[in-house]
């Protein structure tokens, strides 16, 4: 193993300090001179026409200084993935309880509020569909009739509310389930998910005299707040300056352009700064989070365990807009093993609720529960043992991945050791105790990133990114800059950034941080050192790589005490010919690197309450390098948190009649406390990427992944029950105990074949 | 002329309308949450020992968080020019009324006040002086008797308060005032002169909860501040940041460490971020202004009008403390002209006087004013024409310069012929009425200079440099980014800085900005440049160099139609090989190239009263390209009016006691007003420099150099008094003209060369 003298060792977050004492600065913690505060008017009813909004009242409460609604914006749509399908603020209709409909800018937020009361909207109410089976159903009242309408609208498949179609497709499907020996088939369900961050989301928007407009936000990505504001502001994207402040958790709900847009035209028609901060319950209402998500798989296995044919159909909610939709869905139905034929087809819906947001990986978590819960059903009816049936499918080096790309070297094998190893498989528990293992898989995210390094006069460094902090990330590029320019971390500062100052980068998710971002911090900091060795070498009459950059300092190989300290180049740096050292890099794409983890739940049910208790986790994941194995592990135990939440309790409500969110807050939405928890056991596996820094893989996705059908799997080899609808409640696994049948999932899988024309 | 789409043309400035409208943030304005304010108590004496400080009631008082002195802060001198001579805050003595000896922070302003006031200091006066020609003086007491202890002292020439010896010699220099036909001598004194800028100096310094201090500042230099800041601290570097805010005018007193470390040991020792705002009274006394400087010109002439020898003897008054010392003096003793043979030499001498500081070109003013003065006095002895006397005399392409570099071409003569055109010289006013010229020389200021530029998905760039803007410079680097990058100038966002975020960078001062840190821009904006041909001509298949970029698009040569715009190549750059776009330059000092111009006044004199009015005053300035001529202009006006203050009215008043200054205010020290001066004229000449960006020469310096000189020169053209003291008061210019002797000029200039073992 290569020496490390910064990564494979444990680093404090260097913004760790800050955050425990309070003193970091969020996006709340923006007060400015005659700061005005937002509040927003919100949508009763689920599907309606808007008659009238009358305002007149709201206006004249003393204190109040503007308010606008809908038609104050610019008539302009907007929309993820291609779709345009929504206006930034509701304008001839609703389309959720709890869509925006008007904001109010105020003295002080009780005014705002008061404003907000004395709205009167009239509506005329519409057709409502909540569940997305019945959405999907052909004949199902619209939710956007104007669908195909819409720019960016590129299909004409499935229903009425069918708005976007993921595909792929390999070898001959029929076929192979002709040929094979066994053909399993099994549907899931999983249920809406809060991504639960501390922080609500919040900003500040101010206008300058000059129309400039400066937005202090909680975001993962500023680049894309900036690009979607000037959008739906119809400003020019050079007019608007985005300050990410520190996030207070994201997890993919702060990718996106949220409610900026309100404070944003409130600053420019009062001329006063603006601020909105989202109470708990519009966390819920407002920003997007995942949706049920119905999955279909049917699998062909030979009766030497092989597997020969899949086909996955999966149907996501994507409530009243497409928003993050299915996301990366589509690819995941194989799950980490080849399949040599395959027909995978992830279907976004529309329903009259909240419209979906992003949530660590949008939807693999869902599709993992259906496929390692399927998976452990086929070792069951083969009579197999799960973990070795998983060996034999197993995606190895060479393998034709789903997209295309032959497998480069990676570390699944040696994760499914790893866990086996740790966990003592197989092994029975016995009384009401169970063993059940998941494997989850990702790439590492890629994506357009930038660095900057630049030389202070003193040898230290600062290092300027777009990319957002996000669990740790800024402290990993430092380790990155600080190991490849032999410096230690705290030469390193990480400068803060707004979109004005550092370079455009992508934003801070799917993680794409460490392994794409930290690349190209790795090339700046090489940038910068060859800079330092250029005059060094100049100084020393050698060729540059005759010189050796450590500790501090470079020296000549072959006579090491002629040596120059990173501080003395520095200082000479700025009366050189090329004047103080600023090293750059940028990339847009990354080659493909997968990442994988085996997890591992031990469980206790109760027999008489059908609660499950896990016992034991432990998940094992092929990091390839630990750039900091303290974050890394972090990473793992946060990950497995929130699976295990999504696991058994987690659970948003929707009204089967208005598709209201019923339980927004934390105290009816079930988020796991420490006390539910067992310790979660990480092991790391090192198998080096290629391509990534110091052969460092993304870590962040897959923790997030396994719990669902590790837990399910392990329930079934704890009581014999198998739950195809999560979460895994009590009450659910009781029902089962009792013998009750599981409430059917009505999806009609030869509807959707034969909308495509498929053999049914 | 080179056809320029955006260079040579009037932009208003980038940061205009937000100063215009007051919404512009300074330091001043920074309001952070549990903010402390900051007063200073300071110091009755001239010199004396401190025997006491008893803060006991001033920290018993309610609301006063925390009271420090010097003995608080680490024992460690600081200082410029490379002697350490002082303390940050006065530590066991005091050597002027008025410098600080404690500091409090306390809830709000009054109360912090009234916490000064509590102080109580016991003081044992020492031995006083005041005048810098009797602190010259042999016998004199000392200001510093440990002079010679001081780290950075470099040699013992002179008497006990000569702390700096700035030196230039040429050829034989006594041969040839033998050889002259006429040898002229003259002494010549100036008075102090406070820099008179509009926002006082204020700063707001914040410790984080991890040690690290943020500075807000009102600085021309944040990363001078930075430094300086870290080494009387003794901190790293690396643990502060600095923010440069709008600066409402520094010319000079902004440059260094002000009283910055005060709000910082205060923030460090309450927790709290602490904001110090000078009052206008200690805007005089605290921040080094220019103090009185006495100059002797020998020059040895040939009956031709030849100059071909000089001596000068400059003695500079440098306060308590070097501070910016006689700094750039020394060769300004020759002027314009090419002098075979001279001998100058500036003292920096200690007096008990608020220590010196820096003010548009540190004492090259009060050099002109002598230098101009005398060579007219010259051409009249010889009878000639004080215009062609100087066309003679002046320095052209190929002469060697006094800093022994060859004259590149330049505009001097062009300067001369313009002025002499535009005033139609040689004239007769008569009836009171004169006419004066003076040429004023700068150079193009250097140093380390840095610039990055990255391109926004829409095409738009934001261009990140360390340098502060000083009277519209960001719009000058604006502007030469976008006449390289062939993009309007609205597509240019200049990004506010901080020495976290920003390549180290050199002070906005000495006219270095446009020159120097220009060049970086452009060069910058080439590497931009180059990157976005890279990617057209990728997708073109043809050479980069087949391609031209103009307009806001790259388009083939031979093919114009065959165009991709720059937003289309931004927007491919984020998918490209090479990611997304960033150029950046860097150098550290860049080759001499000289300013030259040349001003002449018309005065009128009352003689009943000695008022001198000055009726019309025109400068012909070598710009070499405008980059903005509006700026410019604004430059030349400025500087002009300065040099009409100096020349006229302003005078700082120093008590001959105690050296204490005695108009600490704008209502007694007398900045001209609108009514007091007549229209400036400006004549731009252009003559490209090789190496500035476009040819751009530097242009702030000079204009503020010849109208004392100017001035005094039309007073004897127009009444026949030589006044050889500024200001040119009424007071002087009636007892001149009422035949009083003007009061001696006391230096012993002999005595200066004795020291030296120079033949007497």
């Amino acid at each position: 193993m290569v020496e490390f003298k910064v990564l494979e060792q444990n680093h404090p977050r260097v913004d760790g300090l800050d955050k425990v004492t309070g003193r970091a600065t969020y996006a709340a913690d923006v007060y400015l001179p005659g700061m005005a505060w937002c509040k927003l008017a919100t949508s009763t009813r689920s599907h309606a026409r808007i008659v009238s909004i009358d305002t007149t009242r709201a206006r004249d409460l003393p204190g109040v200084y503007a308010v606008l609604s809908g038609s104050d914006f610019p008539d302009i749509h907007f929309g993820s993935g291609g779709l345009k399908d929504r206006y930034v603020m509701a304008r001839d209709e609703v389309y959720y309880v709890g869509e925006p409909v008007a904001a109010v800018a105020a003295v002080d937020e009780m005014t705002a509020q008061e404003a907000v009361d004395l709205i009167e909207v009239q509506y005329e109410d519409l057709p409502v569909v909540v569940d997305v089976l019945d959405a999907l159903r052909e004949g199902s009242s619209a939710v956007h009739p104007d669908l195909p309408d819409f720019e960016g609208f590129g299909f004409a498949l499935g229903g009425e509310n069918v708005c976007t179609l993921l595909d792929a497709d390999r070898g001959d499907v029929d076929a192979a389930f002709q040929q094979a020996d066994l053909v399993i088939e099994d549907t899931f369900r999983s249920q809406g998910i809060n991504q639960g961050f501390l922080e609500p989301m919040a900003c500040v928007a101010s206008v300058e005299a000059n129309g400039r407009l400066t937005v202090w936000a909680s975001t993962q990505g500023p680049y894309q707040v900036r690009a979607q504001l000037a959008s739906v502001l119809d400003m020019a994207l050079s007019n608007i300056r985005v300050i990410p402040m520190e996030l207070g958790g994201g997890f993919g709900a702060k990718l996106r352009l949220a409610f900026e847009a309100f404070p944003a035209l409130l600053s420019m028609k009062t001329g006063r700064p603006v601020k909105l901060v989202n109470t708990r319950e519009e966390v819920f209402t407002l920003n997007g989070p995942r949706l049920p998500v119905a999955n279909y798989i049917r699998s062909g296995v030979m009766n030497d365990g092989t597997i020969i044919a899949r086909e996955a159909f999966s149907v996501f909610d994507v409530g009243a807009y497409l928003g993050a939709g299915p996301n990366s869905g589509v690819g995941h139905g194989l799950g980490a093993y080849n399949v040599p034929n395959f027909r995978l087809r992830s279907y976004g819906v529309y329903t009259n609720k909240v419209y979906v947001g992003s949530y660590r990986a949008s939807g693999v978590a869902d599709m993992t529960f259906a496929v390692e819960s399927h998976t452990d059903n086929i070792a069951h009816k083969l009579g197999m043992d799960p973990v070795e049936f998983r060996r034999i499918n197993c995606l190895r080096e060479g393998d034709t991945a789903v997209n295309g790309s032959a497998m480069p070297r990676n570390g699944l094998q040696e994760c499914l050791d790893a866990l086996k190893d740790r966990l003592d498989l197989p092994k029975k528990l016995g009384q009401r105790r169970g063993v059940g293992v998941a494997l989850c898989e990702w790439r590492s995210g890629s994506g357009p990133s930038t660095a900057s390094i630049s030389v202070n006069e003193d040898g230290t460094v600062s290092l300027l990114t777009g990319s957002v902090d996000i669990s740790g990330s800024d402290t990993s590029l430092a380790a990155i800059a600080a190991e490849t320019l032999g410096l230690p971390m705290e030469r390193v500062i990480v400068a803060k950034r707004d979109t004005d100052l550092a370079p455009f980068t992508g934003p801070s998710g799917g993680s794409r941080i460490v392994y794409s971002q930290g690349t190209a911090v790795q090339r700046a900091a090489e940038d910068t050192r060859d800079k330092l060795l250029a005059i060094a070498a100049d100084r020393f009459g050698v060729p540059a790589d005759a010189l050796s950059c450590e500790d501090g300092a470079v020296f000549v190989q072959d006579n090491p005490p002629q040596k120059l300290t990173i501080s003395q180049l520095a200082s000479m740096s700025l009366s050189s010919r090329g004047g103080p050292i600023i090293g750059t890099a940028s990339l847009s794409t990354m080659p493909f690197t997968p990442v994988y983890s085996a997890h591992g739940a031990e469980v206790l049910v109760d027999e008489d309450t059908g609660q499950v208790r896990v016992t034991r986790y432990v998940q094992a994941q092929d990091v390839g390098t630990a750039i900091n194995p303290m974050a890394v592990e972090g990473q793992l135990d946060g990950g497995a948190v929130q699976g295990i939440g999504r696991a058994l309790t987690e659970d948003m409500l929707f009204d089967s009649e208005t598709g209201a969110v019923r339980n927004p807050s934390f105290a009816t939405y079930l988020m796991p406390l420490a006390v539910d928890l067992p310790d979660i056991e990480n092991v790391l596996v090192r198998v080096p990427a290629e391509d990534g820094p110091f052969g460092a893989r993304a870590v962040a996705e897959p923790p997030g992944f396994g719990a669902p059908a590790a837990i399910a799997n392990a329930v079934y080899d704890a009581v014999g029950v198998r739950i195809n609808e999560m979460p895994l409640s009590a009450e659910r696994v009781l029902a089962a105990l009792q013998g009750q049948p599981a409430p059917e999932i009505p999806m009609d899988v030869n509807a959707l074949k034969e909308a495509e024309g498929l053999t049914a």
